[in-house]
């Protein structure tokens, strides 16, 4: 069960001008599931995207960062492929064939270059591509296509997730009201690295290339990459920010101007929301931590404290048993990696709880305080380092059961 | 269930001539079981250790350190405590003060300095030591002292293992012969790091402090640093290798003589044993899994792409299921944080099994083929890397429900 998340309410996502989403079920890895969508842009989008650093990286991320790198100024992404069901990873150049013919079935159907379809894999790594299958399913997604859709798209990305992820608001920029939507997919939470993690988030403001490629690498390192560690992604992580740019306002080129902090920021907080709904329905999340790592000498130690109490098995199965067996926090944050942090001067909070400081066990800390707070659905870790003014926050979900069964049976 | 892996016949342990043990109940944790040791050492032996890197080290590592490190060359060290129940760990200027306690309360009935004494703890982390009951079961323990108890001590020193871990074994140096005696307990095994690591290796050889520690360093090197990471240990993990100086022998003081290195090796194959026991025994593991990385440009990028397949959750939850779900191999080896890693050059084998080559899936290999091998108690992960010449070898087991459990539920 995930912890305090619903299916989105698909009134809630306001559709972006300019763009249009369709899915079919082309019978991928599972009959009669939607496990296919296109998402179709008017001429004249810009995308950005943030992919994976993993060696690894699947055949649809050779492919999109390719048809992304030689993108001439005049000419646009007209189209996202997405199927769920196969991650077309470790798949050799077959792979990357199946990936280009994806593309190029889409862009014959849709009247424009290969080069302008970005294709997204999610799913097994290392068997085919049925290639052929999803090329079938291709015309029914662009015969459904609609501009209302972002939850049915939303539902047909998903692999182990058990709701779907969307996302939308709306900022007033000058005179006008500018549209934010997004939808993702997430899966295991334990080294949410390792998943794949899919986001897709477009709007209809007006934003330069290079202005949105700020906006996307600003949203994820404050959203899915405060669930996951820089650099230790799975083989077909990514996040695409798309511009269709029909609002009516002029096209927004300096990244000082209120107008363009107001859209990075609004597609941060839908950014935000996706990354936080993955972390709440983590396989076999029970509890949706927050860890948050204050008073650091900089961003990256926060960050190497946050995680290793955000990977510490140890610690993700204390909180599912909802025991503040608290000292396995203060293991973790000592092997951080922090070589010279001093131990003794930082301090230990569970929500408003004050847990540990001066090297031990605080003395008013009552385990009866302890308990309470594990016991809620919503837990803060606060760490206070004392030698600094750099913080970070990192979301998390407990251990359980459930995500061992998951991760054990997933592809029967 | 631990992995092949039975509790030693007490008759395979030889004594160590100069070195006697006793256990007692001293109800630290639990009443009635024997849950503290004393390991007494006639005078002249030497000592060396090997220690966690954790910041948040325990009160008796520190203590420890300090006393191995203000020792003069004509004064020996001549117990070791070690109580099992609590760590000791996070528990600020009282927790060293216990420390101290222990060692001088065991020094006044041993008669030297407390300094000559070194403390070791196991347990819960940031609960206050119950050293009045470590005090009071001190002299049962000295009662007890007795050349042939190196199994009992074994059982004492366990937390959550479920057998014991001890080893032994017999070589000639010149005329005569040497032993080499151990112990060891572990415990969860998911991060290894994570867990408290202690092992107490004594021989009867003379060794001069310098050769020891070395002989101590290159020893966990290759044993008990290979089920866990550099750097990333817990607060209490320690690797003691004493040598009582009793055999009929020259003192041994030059690095690359042949008798030196005998002892050293023997040393490593003891340590290499109690080192494969704590993974066989780790919490909830069904499977004992070798991971070789061969043909690396150094020990370090194969030490990197080891560990990342070891850490993964996803790996270690396919292995508990006898997947043969590789891609999520594929996976940790392209996150494992080798920049420049060419993965279309490297091969992954599961026992004989090629699995993948050429960046994907091998058109020979079989599901049958990885099927079968997946399904064995004991299975070997060879990465080939086929860019040099280093080479390392790691143990692991798989990740079950018991880890959960066992994790869940280890202070209740």
């Amino acid at each position: 069960m995930p912890v305090n998340l619903t299916a989105p309410d698909p009134e809630s996502l306001s559709p972006v001008p300019g763009v249009t989403l369709g899915v079919a079920a082309a019978n991928i890895r599972k009959p009669n599931r939607k496990d296919l969508v296109v998402v179709r842009f008017d001429d004249g989008a810009n995308v950005a995207g943030v992919f994976t650093q993993n060696r690894f990286c699947a055949a649809p991320v050779v492919v999109a960062r390719e048809h992304l790198s030689m993108l001439a100024p005049d000419v646009s992404i007209r189209a996202l492929i997405v199927n769920t069901g196969n991650a077309n990873a470790g798949t050799g150049t077959d792979g990357l064939a199946h990936a280009r013919r994806t593309c190029a079935a889409a862009a014959a159907l849709l009247g424009c270059m290969p080069a302008q379809v970005l294709p997204f894999s999610t799913g097994v790594i290392m068997e085919p591509l049925p290639v052929d299958r999803i090329v079938a399913g291709l015309p029914k997604c662009i015969d459904d296509l609609r501009a209302d859709q972002w939850l049915d798209a939303a539902y047909a990305i998903m692999t182990t997730d058990t709701l779907p992820k969307a996302a939308s608001r709306q900022v007033k920029i000058g005179a006008g009201v500018i549209t934010v939507t997004g939808i993702a997919k997430g899966a295991g939470m334990i080294h949410p690295d390792m998943a794949t993690m899919l986001g897709f988030v477009a709007t209809d403001a007006r934003v330069s290339r290079p202005l949105l490629k700020a906006a996307a690498v600003y949203a994820a390192k404050h959203s899915f990459n405060c669930i996951s560690v820089d650099g230790d992604t799975s083989t077909n992580d990514a996040f695409m920010l798309i511009a269709s740019n029909q609002a009516s306002m002029n096209e927004l080129n300096d990244a000082r101007s209120p107008d363009f902090i107001a859209v990075r920021d609004a597609v941060t907080q839908v950014a935000i929301q996706l990354a936080q709904a993955i972390v709440r329905d983590g396989e076999g999340a029970t509890k949706f931590i927050t860890i948050r790592v204050e008073g650091g000498r900089n961003a990256d130690e926060c960050r190497k404290i946050g995680f290793a109490i955000a990977h510490s098995p140890l610690v993700k199965t204390a909180f599912f048993a909802s025991d503040p067996n608290l000292g396995r926090i203060l293991a973790a944050i000592g092997y951080a990696g922090v070589a010279d942090l001093d131990v003794v001067a930082l301090e230990l909070y569970l929500d408003e709880v004050l847990v540990a400081r001066h090297g031990g066990r605080h003395p008013e800390y009552r385990e009866s305080d302890g308990q309470r707070v594990m016991q809620q659905s919503e837990i803060t870790v606060r760490v206070v380092l004392n030698r600094g003014d750099e913080s970070t926050t990192l979301w998390t979900c407990d251990l359980s059961h459930d995500y061992v069964s998951i991760n054990a049976d997933y592809r029967s």
